[in-house]
């Protein structure tokens, strides 16, 4: 899938609905709820805490897809087109990082 | 671009360092990081916290990206395919969310 | 109560268990957790989202308070004394911050 | 300092500036900023990123404060006794987790 296409299968699905897109804040402290729920099974799966049975089939990628989609509400929201965005952070990357960490021989 | 593809940037991009990808835990707290910068610009924008002249030419949408980025770190150190997870989330809101909100008419 | 005392009986509980305190990036992504759910509570409360009946009753001062359990978890963890460290966070804003915002008459 | 005299001092840094306490979702995100802050500190200090000279001397009991004391915005904003939430929170624990971990003999 391409990640407009990703865009705008949110899109589709957000506008089936008569509220719409949340505003900013709303949109990132549902953000906020999704990282959560991510630092919960990252934590039972590679940190110390105990994990309960009831949580033992949760999905990383469906925990990772989640806090995906309501990147993607915010930036539709605000009419970002997130290749754009993502080809200027790999580039930012590049310029900015290119030497900061030791290379592979 | 591809969601796979922009998997494989992340990849190459990181691939290049001895350091390769970091586990779990730091992946996350990365993610905190960035989700803290996205938080800032927001409550700039659009929150009641004054905009200081310096950051008034942020972007959103690098902010956004910036958090993408780190997604797709920690997609990349499980072996998670984005695209998949991104289809599972999309049919998990359709059973789970169809009927949660008002349809438009 | 006295925040050296609320550091105290954090210490009091976790030092009751084998497994004693969590390391450092552990204790963060519980925090984060605790963060996520505080965020769901608010956006739930003062949001877009609409609230679930299951979640009427949920209480603002217990998830901030499950907040500040992690907090001083990571304190005692780090041998923090939270008492000086506040204050010199006071002191801060008063030496950074004092005209940063109009003031009242 | 006692819990009630931290978040009367968080009320009269507040109180004199014409803007007064940010609503919850604006205090949320400012919140979720220092978090962040905190996040990068643990990466840096126990994690895999390399810690830059810069920061070298940032103090990890800085920034909890700077959590704590947007914690206690949130409660003061909301008229909340942060000493009687702390005080439920460890009853919860007591009643809910006493047997939850392996106890020292």
């Amino acid at each position: 899938m391409e990640l407009k296409a990703a865009q705008q299968k949110v899109d589709e699905w957000i506008s089936q609905f008569e509220e719409g897109y949340w505003p900013p804040l709303a949109n990132l402290a549902r953000l906020v709820e999704e990282v959560g729920e991510l630092a919960r099974l990252v934590n039972h799966r590679f940190g110390t805490k105990p994990k309960k049975d009831s949580e033992a089939d949760q999905d990383m990628g469906e925990e990772l897809a989640d806090v995906m989609f309501v990147l993607l509400c915010m930036a539709n929201e605000q009419g970002i087109d997130m290749d754009a965005a993502f080809e200027g952070v790999l580039e930012k990357y590049r310029v900015r990082d290119g030497d900061r960490w030791p290379r592979k021989d």
